[in-house]
């Protein structure tokens, strides 16, 4: 017999009974029951109920084991009696009826249950995150993040796709967020950068002529933490492809995402299949007021700029004339709602930040509310039409300048759409963003400069940099997104010195800059370079949106916490002056603040 | 169709002919042939040949393009005449003749070539790393480590492991090698530091309740870089397993590296499969003269001290006497070599820095040789018996002292094996070394201290350490050795606070030292831990081994170069004066050495 083992905790069913079994796991929970001691015993892959018989030599020790301890438990199955089934457990049919038992490893009186669901400080649960895991939840979310990563591996690989491992200790990035940096000891004072992304090097693997690329790729920001990014390290789905459009892309990744999404979510979910709706990014700030467009969210917002010009109603009329815009954001089934949730909105708004946030409702009769009083009737009705409404709805407003009421009235439409409970349920939404600006004016200089990443493909190439307005010139950019999340952009790149050059030389740059800051890149492209693009979806994002959780630590095994420390293991710390001197560096530590006054 | 192909370079065959296609790829090279012009184009999937017609209106454009330009070709696929088809290539059987071409990327003169198999300067080949991995030994390398990688890891998975991410900024070490430092901005003064291995998470991953661990894992040391390891990172399958002894963790390697070894080398090969031999640390010293033995060589090392002892021939009756010993290296068939080939091991042997290297060759009549005339014929038949030699074999002598000896008679098991052509071809040849001494005694102090792993758990437990000596326990540890190349070593962990502070204290650490050290794992363990154990075999090392190549930046994608430096993106590199401020951090860089008198 196995030293450890038999079976694992999951195993043991009716037909096992009467065999002579041995089990290890964690004394998950323990209840004495007249005389009996019942435990349940736990290991990665479940719980099987353990009986000590009353009577038994080992009851006094077995009742003085501390849950969390690990013991090893030899006996016989048996079926329990009818009424003390479990059905909710695998191993529910049978016990084991203890004859031995080895303790492992004694436990501690712990910082935390195990068992339960109970909430503890989050500090705490770093600290010990061996014994968080052990709970059902976190374990359960590793489990998950462990088998998404592996599916989408091997769907990469099914396509074709193969996993390279690029540099982690590399140059600096040229651009983008803060790096991490690594002194170089056998360099004095050079220094290694962690990549932001592999992004240069994936490229110059296209250059090398390997076709399709791809890597589960760690990645380091230097940068605050946000609840969906982790301060230090995060993970993506790094890949890229030669000799290819845009939509080749995008057929590459849709039967990848919509494929795990289908994988990892209950049955009766509804999951984008097929090819996923392309929005342009102008129409997506218009009908959805955001760049990220949940398409859960069923209403569509409608541009009435034209049903206010000149009208009644004096607000809104002034900011068409003076160049701003009204959006409208439709509420079906909205009629008949008391005054106090249109009261609530409009508070809510103004807490926003917005003026207010103006409405109309629509009866048989015509238009009712604050603004239809003071608007014709014909542009009340146009209103309507325009929105697709019929009496019984109701429209608010959104009005302002340019993106800013692009995006109040996206804001609206989800606050509009989350209040009626209009929002899809059990369903992961999926849409492309595509026809990203190439250039926009900068606000602060007014000049034109990129708006994303300088080093997508312009659409329509070198004569578009050359004979178009900047400001017209979209590049092959794109964004996927679900369910109003952004898990990657992506683009097709700019592989082309000559474009490259041209296209920073619209946004400023001349090309001593390009050649001093991109050199590297620009160089590796004049000795053959494919067309090619790829993107690079957020793998954390990924599992947070399939394990509903909406603090990436809680998708990560061991996590920093919000301060970028590791708590279990101390780190970052301190390090002896001898480790500094190696590095050629020296402590230049900030100044104490003065004491407060007292 | 496709704007860029229809299909790739490797796909054409007879049956498409008289098709329309489109390829992409890169000027592999060019013949002219009587107004004809060939193109070998190139992409990831393989060559196509190209045939620019004469009188075409692009032949003249065509024969401008340097190699390794990128182009788009659009033509007729066209089955070669019986006297042109080239049976070497998939696609040898066709041509396509060009109607278009399109170029997408001119290469300018290149810093070397791609086609051919001429050698270049390491450094030169870094620096245009993407040009160097066009090459088709380099193109399969990396592809080579790629499908291992895949392969190692779908048998891991196969068998039940489940892989993890574990985290790349965290503490560092308490022990091994030099970590590399990541000054942590947020918290001045304080730095991460990049992982060694995950050795203390796979630990505590082992604690917090999974059951089989596994991943592909980036490990990190600042150390010189020798042939077989880069200079800064490096990659090995790290697993672990709870609930095992250490014949289970062997059960599941040997699979996965037979398996992997057998489905990357050419028919024939012969791989150990089955169980690999397990072979004691102290016999793998005595029969082997190495903890790393190589078993494609047959010879075996016999001990012949007693043989020597008090015997005619002085030099070796002292070694004896004084407490060294005389190994004896067998070498079959040896006996008709001329006098030059033993004159040539001893010159090899003194420059070794041994003092020589004895020998008797065997003939029907007895020993012959230098030492056979000192030595008494009963003595000279006895080696004869022991070593199993017969007329016509020879037998070489080391002598000296315990461990120098025998790591010497390793050598020169190395050295005769090859000089008579004895090592195995075409052969992966596995074994397991076990039983590894816990303690040894330190040659500078002449105190018990560890011997290797101070956390694998001591054979015999607390029981062992409280009542053995200390010099005769062994430890749960073991190395997995690949024709004499070591690919890991692994132990059952010592789980056990209890054994763990008496193993420290026998080897002179008291608990308030191995708490303050390691008291991060020591807590872990209080709170209920399961035995498990592990290994981690080096990724690079195995695709080396497959690969054929000594050298380990020929199995990586971007490598940095045996100084630490990317060569090809200028890394390490100094920073901004104001990123080491927001580092807390100043340079403190070594005194110029003062300039040599002239």
């Amino acid at each position: 017999m196995h030293l450890y083992r038999t079976h694992d905790c999951s195993a043991l069913r009716e037909q096992n009974a009467g065999q002579t079994v041995r089990l290890s796991g964690w004394v998950h929970s323990k209840r004495d029951h007249g005389g009996l001691l019942f435990i349940d015993l736990r290991d990665h892959y479940g719980l099987t109920q353990i009986v000590v018989p009353s009577g038994a030599d080992l009851l006094e020790r077995a009742e003085r084991l501390r849950v969390e301890s690990v013991i090893t438990v030899t006996g016989e199955v048996v079926v329990r009696e009818a009424g003390q089934r479990n059905d909710q457990l695998p191993t529910g049919a049978i016990e084991v009826r203890a004859a031995e038992i080895e303790v492992r490893s004694n436990a501690a009186v712990l910082p935390f249950q195990v068992a339960g669901h109970e909430n503890y400080p989050e500090d705490m649960r770093l600290k010990y995150r061996y014994i968080d895991l052990r709970r059902e939840k976190m374990h359960q979310n590793i489990m998950l993040r462990s088998k998404v990563i592996a599916s989408l591996r091997r769907r990469m690989i099914e396509q074709g796709f193969t996993e390279f491992q690029t540099p982690i200790l590399t140059a600096s990035s040229p651009e983008g967020a803060r790096d991490f940096l690594v002194p170089a000891r056998l360099h004095p004072g050079k220094f290694y950068a962690l990549p932001q992304a592999p992004q240069q090097f994936k490229q110059l693997a296209m250059v090398a002529g390997f076709d399709r690329y791809f890597q589960i790729a760690p990645c380091f920001r230097d940068e605050a933490s946000r609840a969906d990014r982790s301060p230090g390290e995060f993970y993506q789905l790094d890949f890229e492809m030669s000799f290819v459009t845009q939509e080749d892309v995008f057929g590459i990744l849709e039967p990848v995402l919509s494929g795990v999404f289908s994988e990892f979510t209950p049955e009766g979910w509804k999951i984008t299949d097929g090819a996923f709706p392309r929005i342009p990014y102008a129409d997506a700030m218009r009908d959805y007021g955001s760049d990220k467009p949940d398409l859960r969210n069923p209403l569509l917002i409608s541009d009435v700029t034209e049903a206010f010009a000149e009208s009644g109603f004096g607000l809104f009329s002034k900011i068409a004339a003076s160049g701003g815009q009204i959006r409208a954001i439709p509420a079906p089934g909205a009629g008949d709602r008391p005054r106090g949730f249109f009261d609530k909105l409009n508070t809510w708004a103004r807490e926003s930040g917005a003026g207010g946030l103006g409405y109309i409702i629509f009866e048989e009769e015509g238009g009712k509310g604050p603004i239809a009083k003071n608007l014709e009737a014909d542009r009340v009705e146009s209103i309507r039409k325009t929105c697709g409404l019929k009496a019984g709805d109701a429209v608010f407003f959104a009005a302002g300048k340019g993106d800013e009421v692009a995006k109040f009235s996206g804001v609206v439409r989800t606050k509009v759409a989350t209040e009626l409970d209009l929002i899809e349920k059990n369903a992961f939404r999926f849409c492309w963003v595509v026809d990203f600006p190439m250039y926009e004016v900068n606000e602060e200089t007014g000049k034109v400069d990129f708006s994303h990443n300088p080093f997508s493909m312009p659409q329509g190439g070198l004569e578009a940099l050359n004979t178009q307005d900047p400001l017209t010139i979209n590049a092959y950019q794109y964004d996927i997104v679900c369910n109003g999340v952004e898990l990657s952009s992506g683009a097709i790149r700019n592989h082309l010195p000559e474009v490259m050059l041209r296209a920073f030389e619209i946004a400023g740059y001349g090309p001593e800059v390009v050649e001093e800051r991109f050199g590297g890149m620009l160089n590796a492209f004049r000795y053959g370079a494919p067309p090619h693009g790829g993107a690079a979806p957020g793998v954390d994002r990924i599992v947070m949106l399939l394990a509903d959780e909406p603090n990436i630590r809680e998708v990560i095994l061991f996590p920093l916490n919000q301060s970028g420390e590791d708590l279990m293991m101390e780190a970052p710390a301190p390090v002896e002056a001898s480790r500094l001197k190696e590095l050629s560096l020296a402590l230049d530590l900030p100044k104490p603040k003065p004491a407060a006054s007292k």
